[in-house]
């Protein structure tokens, strides 16, 4: 069959591949450390996973509303209510297969073909590919390192705005970083965003994964709320990635075109499994805690080891499941200068697979830094240690 | 939030406010009787529930391949290859979640902004939604009734082509119409398909929802094969409408596109349901033939009661669960010019709901006969009998 042209432009996520080479390793009786995987090895919490077996076996299988049931898009608008520090409605949410079709249903409904949209990079591939899909231009805007950790280049975000740019895409608590805006980054964006007229797609997905402070939503800041459609997923919170369950939280008028993109598109998200998440989000939190306490483990853990092994130092995110060490010595160290090259030496030598760089987006102009990505949501504290150990030995050699 | 241009060239289902119109004349206190749903009252297969709750319990809670499952897509292939008597593969299947997505990315993957797409009207609405919100021009052609039931208007169909014609969607086993294409029709359509290299999408969603004899697919004429994707859905044979699983099923080249589709739209299809999928296509079938049983005691119960009222007449479609009575002498009985009046007159002097033809497409040109649709997948017998019978009373007093 012939392809229509307008797939040139659709991107995809290059990690998969990482993860389909590991599985080849591993298939030839190699061990290999899963670093490269976004997804979790924990269990959903068990009031999850019976208030869905309970609505299943109650007959819960037909339809349901497209935007999801009236009990869900109530609970969640309270729910986020409370977190952010603004009011919410259910006519405010329109629930979601995943959190990842808010980036999708957002594009379509607000950008026009020849708009211009700022998007972190390194970042999500897919806000690239579907901005370029739906024939958008995307703007990247970088992170820079300082002591503390990560900060965004609002420099080079002031200085790519034309008039042409209509959109910013934000994800605080951010993949593949774990960067935080502090709020004077904030503040700023905030400016630029009532002083361009953007409008702002907060991808929230790691909102609730954090190990120390609290969050802070970018649309409780003035006059953003109307501006902003928040990515809500179930996927981290309640480890539920396989679920597919998520929520478009934002003005009505956009959420209604969000709902009437879900008749097109799917019809609605699975019925019983919407009642499974309204258990999980009003139910007891014990085991969504314990959740947190284990991948805190994990994260000092993978922190310690990194930052013993020379060439490599990693700063402390307080949310997300990622770290992103600075591996720029170690890569020179090696005489590595292809990112591919020595994540695959890595693998070959000790077993550890990762993400580099360049599964987030292109090398921006300038960068010099040597960045990988190690995802500790996906392998216990024993493998963590072994396994950056051995790459220890390795790089060290 | 300002709303993107290509908005206004998202349709929708309008079936959905004869729902909301149901919900709000029941919610006065007034019995309905609910024809409008296309919607199932009937639970799914206990294999079915089973295997999903033992692979949730199980922890398939996480990601799982773009395309599905490596088993399900195995077992749908094998499957579709014994009741097609084609040959497909796990290469060719890209799960989903729902057959309704199969619609937006076929149409994404196939057809160019421009491309003439020739759609059933009387149909499904997403057909037309779709192929005008991605620039095609969307073709209508009709049905005709004759003694048997109802036949393409193949003449139509070929008056309508142009050298920028396309695409041909094809929903034999038809909603709302009910309609079964003949041997003739199918060898009619492949010349037609032949001539005008024309690729086609087969939605078989009524399959398998069949009361005598056997379902033949478009696939299985010579040539058709590699020009044909298969809408496939769990939804009505196993009664998961609200589960949300289905699959595109065709060509390689094309399916890869579709899931790279998934990739950027949802990620995956929920995990453990494909399980629960799984052990539905290969495990007992007793309680799948039970279903097809119960809608057979429902179709043969509406037909004989419709057929009683003076002014309607109706053909006995021997697949899906939708009838499409005429109802042009009841309508002129009355004094009933406008559909929607009609409708509404009925629902508010018996409870009766149902959707008209227009809740299918546009009339077309020379329409002069009227018909409604009946879907009996989500009333009992006895419900079935008392609404029509009151009906009767309404349009023959």
């Amino acid at each position: 069959m012939n392809i229509a042209n307008r797939i040139d432009c659709l991107g995809t996520e290059t990690a998969f591949a990482v993860s389909a080479e590991a599985a080849a390793f591993a298939a030839k009786g190699n061990h290999v450390y899963p670093f490269h995987l976004g997804d979790m090895n924990l269990p959903t919490p068990s009031t999850v996973v019976e208030g869905a077996v309970k609505a299943m076996r109650d007959g819960k299988t037909g339809y349901c509303p497209n935007a999801g049931i009236p009990q869900l898009r109530e609970a969640l608008a309270e729910n986020i209510s409370n977190s952010h520090g603004v009011k919410y409605g259910m006519e405010n949410v329109a629930v979601q297969p995943g959190g990842k079709p808010v980036i999708t249903k957002f594009i379509q409904a607000v950008m026009n073909p020849g708009d211009e949209v700022l998007y972190p990079n390194p970042g999500y591939p897919i806000y690239e590919s579907q901005i370029e899909y739906y024939g958008g231009t995307a703007l990247p805007y970088g992170y820079k390192e300082n002591e503390g950790g990560f900060a965004i280049d609002i420099d080079a975000i002031e200085n790519s705005i034309t008039p042409k740019t209509k959109i910013l895409i934000l994800n605080d608590l951010q993949n593949p970083i774990g960067a935080e805006a502090s709020p004077e980054e904030f503040k700023r964006l905030a400016e630029i965003v009532r002083e361009h007229d953007l409008m702002v797609l907060c991808d929230e997905a790691y909102f609730e994964i954090r190990y120390s402070g609290k969050s802070q939503s970018f649309v409780s800041l003035p006059g953003m709320q109307e501006r902003c459609v928040i990515l809500y997923t179930f996927s981290k919170k309640f480890a539920m990635t396989g679920w597919r369950l998520g929520a478009a939280v934002g003005p009505e008028n956009v959420i209604s075109v969000i709902a009437k993109l879900n008749v097109n598109d799917e019809s609605c998200s699975n019925h019983f499994n919407q009642y499974g998440a309204l258990d999980g989000l009003t139910g007891d939190q014990t085991e969504v805690m314990g959740l947190l306490d284990v991948l805190k483990g994990r994260r000092d853990a993978a922190i310690n080891a990194l930052n013993q092994i020379e060439g490599i130092h990693c700063v402390t995110p307080a949310s997300t499941f990622y770290l992103f060490p600075n591996v720029t010595g170690a890569m020179a160290n090696k005489g590595f200068t292809d990112y591919d090259v020595f994540r695959k030496a890595v693998l070959e030598a000790t077993g550890v697979s990762f993400c580099t760089r360049l599964h987030f987006g292109r090398q921006l102009e300038g960068e010099t830094e040597r960045y990988i990505r190690f995802a500790y949501s996906g392998i216990d504290i024993d493998q963590i240690e072994e396994g950056i150990g051995r790459m220890k030995t390795f790089l060290e050699s």
